[in-house]
């Protein structure tokens, strides 16, 4: 049976809610995902809370009872509480119905197959978490063997990177590596490695790609180190012909990536 | 000369501050954008901030040097200031160097030349305004005439969407209006309407597209109504590998965007 907490000097509570910043996550190997969508997806892909929050009003939604009823056969705690406490939880004025709280999961390199897919999402240095879950939702709809994170990179397991992701997280693998492990790692086996840049003449729909391709998108304000563009089997540009002169890393990659994809 | 502000408590400072809310944006008709880039683009484009402030330690920039002397040549106030104002207008921890604020500025359907751009992005009920912005970021590049925004959307002047815009905003047409407006003056000329649907067998890679086009991309949560689709000259949509059902709006409206690009 579900407990139940409605005081907001819980300490479950201000622990949890502790989470919103990285340094907590790190300590506790815990992050927050929210609403009934995202866990449904989680609960699919295998991934059950540790500890599942949900909205009195909410307690008979089935979807909320199959979440209760997984938490509590994985051997996790399901805590019914009020809609201010799940504000609190999340951080939005319009709480969703539920909250989870999941233990942290990254693959290594050497656990991916890179005969798997077909295309693999790369990002150096991404520094918006906004930008690194939406690019994970791409990956999930282009079928992504992984999204592999080269340095320093923003956290996967931000709330604001799980809320983008909608769900993908918890379906598209993540590496965190640096570049000196990806280089050789990559060279061990096939990989095309296609790097989005702005200093070369290849455009992205002539080029030519042969899968496993691995598609490497820079760091937000300034691209990717000159070293890292030199490794790459080409570079190939997305026509701009505005007065701006690049795209948001995000919307560039789900443009390289659809492209790569229609080719197939 | 430039006058100086160090007091958070200097009315302008308040009056400029409560401009991150919609409300007093649309009391007084401006807006807030920051950083030199993005105001270095909107001079560009012809804009000129009323009221411009910088850091004292940047006032030898020549971008800011350039800013402050077409601020007061348009009969603007440029004033210098504290970092800890500057965050405290922008919101920002690390504030950018130049905040500027703007008149709000929209054009009208009628005044769209729809022979001026062979692709044209509409977006309905659209909520986000990272959305927004980075879909007018893809709008610059490809090229596209205008955003038109349908129904009730999120504020493309909030400084969220500014912000994600990266300039775009000053360098593509924004226009607001309703379906009901949208449809007769698409209708009274040439014009192709394509919206993006998961309730269709048709590819975005095999329809064919006819200039002028215009992108219809649906809300985040709902796509559109099905009296919208019913309208469309084609419905098309983008192929979803994975578990989720759904690519972000920006993305989606960017895919599209760039293959009828590519078309031409």
């Amino acid at each position: 049976m579900p407990r139940e907490i409605t005081a907001f000097s819980n300490p479950l509570i201000k622990r949890i809610r502790s989470l919103r910043e990285k340094r907590h996550r790190r300590e506790e190997g815990l992050f927050l995902a929210e609403g009934l969508r995202i866990l449904t997806e989680a609960r699919e892909a295998g991934r059950i809370p540790q500890y599942l929050f949900f909205a009195r009003d909410s307690a008979a939604h089935p979807l909320v009872l199959a979440l209760v009823a997984a938490v509590e056969a994985a051997g996790g705690e399901a805590i019914e509480t009020v809609p201010d406490i799940l504000s609190k939880l999340s951080g939005k004025d319009n709480p969703q119905a539920v909250v989870g709280v999941f233990a942290e999961f990254t693959r290594t390199l050497d656990s991916l197959d890179r005969y798997s897919a077909s295309i693999w999402l790369v990002a150096e240095r991404l520094r918006d978490p906004g930008n690194l879950g939406t690019i994970l939702r791409t990956g999930d709809a282009v079928g992504a063997g992984a999204l592999i994170l080269i340095g320093e990179c923003v956290d996967p397991f931000s709330v604001e990177a799980v809320r983008a992701s909608m769900g993908a997280l918890f379906t598209v693998p993540v590496v965190q590596c640096e570049w000196a492990e990806f280089l050789p790692w990559l060279r061990s086996g096939p990989g095309q490695l296609v790097g989005l840049s702005l200093d070369t003449e290849t455009g992205y729909r002539t080029a030519s790609y042969t899968a496993p391709t691995f598609l490497l998108t820079g760091n937000e304000a300034q691209g990717m180190p000159d070293g890292y563009a030199a490794q790459c089997d080409v570079l190939v540009k997305i026509p701009m012909l505005g007065k701006a002169d690049s795209l948001n890393a995000a919307v560039a990659t789900a443009v390289m990536a659809y492209e790569v994809l229609g080719r197939e």
